[in-house]
């Protein structure tokens, strides 16, 4: 049961942004602006640090979905599995790598940030843009998985529960909408 | 020097937001709507959940400025102080204090709110709106702090730099632009 009464059957951050619109519109327009918008990373290495920063945070809804986005992106699911449970031994670029490090440290605390770990980025091709989408994206992720757990949102734990999923928000966005969601079985 | 090249002169999240509008208009939409917007919360209320959030996370830069606008709604720049100390002894409502305590849980992780945080809010005269309103304000400053302090922006020391801060946000909201801020002394 969610802490505050939401609409049934709307799993992780859907039930709260249906509740409150009025500030679900700006973090939909911030996550299709971070992980859709123009940009030198692709969107699957976006996705990716999404999907690495929700798993840290242990954020079950959003480490499913955005890894299921991830994945579509790079076309290999175990890749996405590989990154989350150990990224510097994933078979992917050194760039990405040292941008998942910059992001894990940004889960931790922006503090936890060294110049060590900004000049590996550099060193490995990473531009001044290229960090801030990083750090942010990292730092917004923060909040999308305190959103979803703060307020102990359902979510099927089934993963077939989210197939089709990756392919869906990779073509058409983040525009939360309860009929793009799996609705809840009643016993 | 900060991570990546930033104007300068410009503090705390001045920087990034001026280095990325395209980020920074749906990230002043959520503090505006989240800190601003009609709500049963009064703004200083908000705007103290937002700065005892910033004091756990260690921004100095949220912590200061939101500080200074949390004490000019309650007129009480010691409230402030007392809250960041040690909210259940400071002189406020029961109301208030219980929604700190659920605000500090989220910045530790969303799963670290339990159903009797939950419990002692509603106690006090919370409704869900309020409830949802805690959890995304300190949610929103996990992410508003983590990028302040993950690209290692400048911010003045000096709290004089900041007079008269409280009372303009106030008035004003928040819509970043360079002259609204202090600029940094050249040597």
């Amino acid at each position: 049961m969610p802490h505050i009464k939401l609409a049934e059957g709307l799993p992780g951050i859907v039930g709260p942004m249906v509740f409150s619109p009025e500030t679900a519109a700006p973090m939909n327009d911030l996550a299709n602006v971070l992980l859709r918008g123009p940009n030198t990373l692709t969107p699957g290495e976006r996705e990716m640090i999404a999907t690495y920063v929700s798993s840290e945070n242990d954020c079950f809804f959003c480490q499913t979905v955005h890894g299921c986005v991830a994945a579509y992106h790079f076309n290999d699911e175990a890749l996405v599995k590989k990154v989350k449970l150990d990224f510097e031994e994933a078979p992917t670029t050194e760039k990405l790598k040292s941008l998942l490090a910059i992001a894990g440290k940004v889960q931790k605390g922006g503090k936890h940030v060294t110049s060590e770990h900004i000049a590996r980025a550099r060193k490995a091709g990473a531009t001044d843009k290229e960090i801030h989408d990083t750090v942010l994206i990292a730092a917004a992720f923060c909040m999308f998985n305190r959103y979803v757990d703060g307020l102990d949102t359902w979510a099927p734990r089934d993963p077939g529960e989210y197939e089709g999923r990756g392919q869906r928000i990779a073509e058409q966005g983040y525009n939360v909408r309860p009929e793009n969601f799996p609705q809840k079985t009643h016993a």
